[in-house]
């Protein structure tokens, strides 16, 4: 098996493997039952010591961060069009959507959950106040992104950022400011939803009620 | 000339100014006078909206996010084997430490120097406390990794995410949690900062007093 993929259902772990479902490649997914406490099993903190999901096995070796195991997919099946092709007019578009998704939503979402596991939880209020800001300003730039370039966020085609764009999307929905909440981004999430890729996600991780 | 760049002596924009010294490409360098608000001129709002550093213009269109930039820089120079080649082994580590670094380390530093800007100053010192912490976390990583790995943060070759590193290992100079207190990351900048396109990019930005 080309690939084998340690995953818990909805979690950061989703986009990586709504990604390999899209490709259609051969991979091995193999449940972290969190509630159990397998990210924290030594075996499985041999693969990733951060005790996180996702970890991605490629030819043998570990890896975690999910925008980089997307990135890396990208480039090892360029044929899949899930990201503008290198010296491609879209190329710095889609580096720079990635990344900003990477190191402004992304973060912003961990501090919002887990303010009081990370830091000390007296402060926790004032992180996620500042977290739900970023987030309400991430959901405005994605819906002001989307009526200028049309049904996804590089433009025509659907890719990489929406699947993780989708599944960040998901993590707000008992926010307060739940991105559904703008009709652009419901029209989005509708959208995406009815791809089968995104039907035999659900299916294999058990995902219902979003969007209600 | 195939690119310009918008930058600010010290700021984001300092590792995209290395990395295009070090690639030896020609580049047109402006200065974005921040304490006269050059930032937030209606013209350099056109061009990056955002109204932070770097902003690169390639091929007549303008992008941002650091680390997006110099991804996109070293895909367009490859052959200056600043990062390891496709397909190589060494790639999704980089891709790995390149994202961990902007979803991690990048956002702790904007916390730790903004928190009072983006958000409520009164949570400002929660908001700083949580960064403290994370920014230690990773120059922990750094040190483990250098032990591990060698003279570079991936090994024996110099590259895009060792300029990366300095370069927010330098915003950590007046903080409690500097980088270089850290015996095996003082060794580490000692090692670069001799490079030719380390003390070129210092003379053209007039960086001077790091390391004392």
């Amino acid at each position: 098996m080309e690939y084998k993929l340690f995953y818990a259902p909805g979690t950061a772990s989703m986009a990586v493997h709504w990604m390999l479902i899209e490709l259609g490649v051969p991979f091995e997914a193999i449940l972290v039952d969190i509630e159990r406490g397998d990210q924290r099993n030594p075996n499985y903190l041999k693969l990733n010591p951060t005790g996180r999901v996702p970890t991605l096995v490629v030819d043998g070796m570990p890896y975690g961060e999910t925008v980089a195991l997307m990135m890396l997919l990208a480039e090892r099946h360029a044929e899949s069009g899930l990201v503008p092709e290198p010296a491609s007019l879209k190329r710095a578009e889609w580096l720079q959507l990635a990344i900003y998704i990477a190191n402004t939503l992304m973060p912003a979402m961990r501090d919002w959950l887990y303010a009081a596991k990370d830091g000390d939880p007296e402060g926790a209020s004032a992180v996620k106040a500042l977290a739900e800001k970023r987030i309400s300003s991430v959901w405005d730039d994605f819906e002001a992104r989307l009526l200028k370039n049309g049904d996804y966020l590089l433009g025509d085609d659907f890719g990489m950022v929406d699947m993780l764009a989708i599944m960040l999307m998901r993590w707000s929905r008992n926010m307060p400011c739940s991105a559904i909440d703008r009709p652009g981004l419901r029209d989005y999430v509708e959208r995406i939803i009815r791809r089968p890729s995104f039907i035999e996600l659900s299916t294999r991780e058990g995902l219902s009620g979003w969007p209600a």
